[in-house]
């Protein structure tokens, strides 16, 4: 049998336990030139709250009764395709299910098993690339800048933190609680903190941000969005990373304060990585590189089981996590 | 006498007759190393508004019972600085005044009399740079993009209209009221028009831009910003370019689809010409070149009394003229 987790209904506002449901299929047989991979981990990724609205997005909208998209990480059970042989290990949409069956399309095959599986969901997965092409090409960082992230702590942030710092910059993270606050300094070599929990985030901008930022890197939209526009620096950039605080909002708020941009002469970007597609290898090669320099640090937080999808989920939201968060489907063999 | 435009007070929300008052003070006496300028031409634009709020901008507040700043363009009517000749036309940061008295470092000679002076507070001005710059360097056209522009019949906007067409590509201007409309296209070279005042402004966006939009050149700001925003094409670009219908408010309106940026990996920009001085001789050159060959013509709407100062002031905001606002201060000599 394969189970999978599959899109029961469109939600308004936040998803519910009613949004998905669980499903046990048949597995499927086997067809010439197809490849069958059992998911190990998936990665579980604020985006995925906007692939099952219905609105124009990037991606066409997970459909109704569809198995929810997923980045996964698998082995190959069984195979009919010549370029993949059982044992395998690979890469790329597979969805939330024990098996995926797909002519090899999707899959990019993982060469080195140095690296922790679940690193190709974080640090040399999406997460990790997000946070390069969106600090290094979107933010176009120099050396002896000061660079805002929010969502600091998180999957992106923590990562955003560390190549920050590589490049020379000072480094300002925001995220929810002492504990994660000190982890920011401690563990990913932030220069200051904030905690949104405990302090007035504004007052806290404005001391350790004193002349202002040249770059905020947003992972969250909202108020900060609009504090950042209005403590933004000359040529002054904003990322636009997602925007998890608008995510289940059914209307959206827009930054008041945009107009900084024409005052500062400022630029607010988005991006996708899957744009730099070509570039994938290359970054990937520097930060396997800089995580062998010992520079680069990635931590996941691992969920076990497949129905415990909707509670990882909320977990993105809820900020009771630490690291990426990945969901472990089935046990890595070996 | 100094007949002179003085700042009252700081106005809330849109400026009332009491904001300024007309000074009448006895000339200063010219010393050693000023020149004195008899102002013929001021230049009247939106972004007064901001010069005398309190809050931050690009330039610092004129102070309430300071002379209200303007560009201008004059004459030297008495000199003791050796660079300047009784006679020279010349323009600059003059003030809404009869005579400014300075040392000199605020002008910049007028060589060529050949072109009418007030074109040097429009087309030749801030107004055709504004347009230039922001269009060509932070639009980034290509040929056969369609291209979105707001308040396109003001002074900005039919420069950029013309621009554009100049670019190869299709422009799309936005503007009230029938007339205004049918000029755009006779007058400006549109391809087509959207009257706010008398068409659902959404439903003719998706009739004139049903591949959407590549750029949306922003004059206004409000509703329409959060329009052209979810009709972005793939790497849409947004010119922000002030932003009219937010001057007077006192709580902006920030643009609610600005995910749309991330979705379509678009970009949002700010500019001042200011910063583009060391270009602007580059500029002129090539908008005095169009002129020439007759693809590029400006109109100036000339408000006749320092005293009219605030209802041409008015006439900013309320639509009622054709062209750029000038306001003329001392008719010209000749």
């Amino acid at each position: 049998m394969n189970r999978q987790i599959v899109l029961n209904e469109r939600p308004v506002g936040f998803p519910t336990a009613d949004t998905w449901h669980l499903l046990e299929v048949p597995e499927k047989k086997l067809r010439e030139g197809e490849v069958n991979v059992k998911n190990i981990y998936a990665s579980i990724d604020p985006t995925m709250r906007g692939w099952v609205s219905e609105r124009k997005s990037y991606l066409p909208p997970v459909e109704i009764g569809a198995v929810m998209r997923a980045l996964t990480v698998g082995e190959v059970v069984s195979t009919k395709h010549p370029g993949f042989q059982v044992g395998d290990y690979v890469h790329g949409p597979g969805g939330i299910q024990d098996f995926s069956i797909s002519n090899g399309e999707i899959w990019r095959k993982i060469e080195s098993t140095s690296i922790p599986l679940e690193k190709y969901l974080s640090i040399l997965g999406m997460t990790g690339l997000t946070a390069y092409f969106g600090l290094l090409d979107i933010g176009k960082p120099k050396e002896g800048e000061t660079i805002l992230v929010s969502g600091a702590g998180g999957a992106v942030g923590s990562i955003v933190g560390q190549i920050g710092k590589i490049m020379g910059c000072r480094m300002v993270g925001i995220a929810g609680g002492a504990e994660k606050c000190k982890r920011l300094i401690s563990h990913y070599g932030y220069d200051a903190a904030i905690d949104y929990k405990s302090e007035n985030v504004w007052s806290a901008l404005k001391k350790t941000c004193p002349e202002g930022i040249d770059i905020y890197f947003d992972n969250v939209g909202g108020e900060v969005l609009d504090m950042a526009l209005a403590k933004l620096k000359l040529k002054g950039r904003i990322v636009l990373c997602g925007a998890i605080s608008q995510y289940n909002a059914d209307k959206n708020q827009g930054p008041a304060n945009y107009m900084s941009l024409v005052i500062n002469r400022g630029r607010m970007e988005g991006f996708l990585v899957m744009d730099y597609a070509k570039e994938y290898r290359k970054a990937a090669t520097e930060i396997a590189g800089w995580m062998r320099e010992g520079k680069l640090i990635s931590d996941e937080h691992i969920e076990i089981g497949i129905e415990n999808f909707f509670p990882a989920f909320q977990k993105l939201f809820t900020g009771n996590k630490r690291g990426k968060l990945i969901l472990q489907i089935n046990p890595p063999t070996s």
